[in-house]
């Protein structure tokens, strides 16, 4: 197996376990010490630093609105010491956000993330676009009809 | 070089020429004459196979805003028959958009498209994804400003 088919299975592995899953207690053997969002826009944490425990407290609130999300990896491209995915999401809107109360409907999005790979093949930071403009009208119209 | 740098080659070249300069009869050096756009949320071609005046077609329209436009490519990934371009883009809003008058002001886009290439070396579709919301506030900010 390359490196890049390595850096693809273990990529593939943290999103099923960490961000399907929820396990907060895996972070810590797939991420460095210090993870960068290089560029995320919208998320709360972008342009930050993080260590573990301040990724951990990132993974909770993100879910919390979403507790079923499930990724679905469109394709893996490796190269250098990055692996990008492209993705689509799924997920029960079961949790209040501010502005849209919990309506329970399945909200979809879809994405793309550049991870990068540090010296011990450990994810020290993504590069990352969202279609949030998509999540945005589902949100909007789902409040409308429960309203 | 090897294939892959190859690609990403042509592909800088691709977006500068084409995107950039907006050079139509430079589409045909670089495209299948089949061209997908697999997944591109927001595009009104979305799902569409578009044949070279087809996306010649695309290219006018999307440009007319926006004629200054340019494309600050992040980083190329190259794998597979593919090559990832992660990008920054700014552009004057020169011409009208429905709902948004032209105001002259600097627009900011960020965006992921993974670029498909054939066995002739020429990009036969793409999947993508751009940071719309954060274009669309910005147009709601300056129509509120100009109003």
């Amino acid at each position: 197996m390359t490196d890049g088919q390595a850096r693809k299975q273990r990529l593939a592995q943290f999103i099923h376990e960490v961000w399907d899953f929820g396990r907060e207690e895996a972070v810590g053997r797939y991420l460095a010490p210090s993870y960068t969002l290089l560029h995320d826009p919208g998320d709360p944490w972008d342009g930050q630093v993080l260590d573990l425990e301040g990724y951990k407290a990132r993974l909770r609130v993100s879910r919390a609105p979403f507790p079923d999300q499930q990724f679905d990896i469109q394709r893996l491209y490796a190269d250098g010491d990055a692996v990008v995915m492209t993705w689509l999401w799924k997920a029960s809107h079961f949790g209040d956000i501010p502005g849209f109360p919990a309506t329970g409907e399945i909200i979809r999005m879809s994405g793309a993330t550049a991870y990068l790979f540090d010296a011990a093949e450990r994810l020290s930071g993504h590069w990352q676009i969202t279609d949030r403009l998509g999540v945005f009208q589902q949100l909007q119209r789902n409040k409308a009809r429960a309203g």
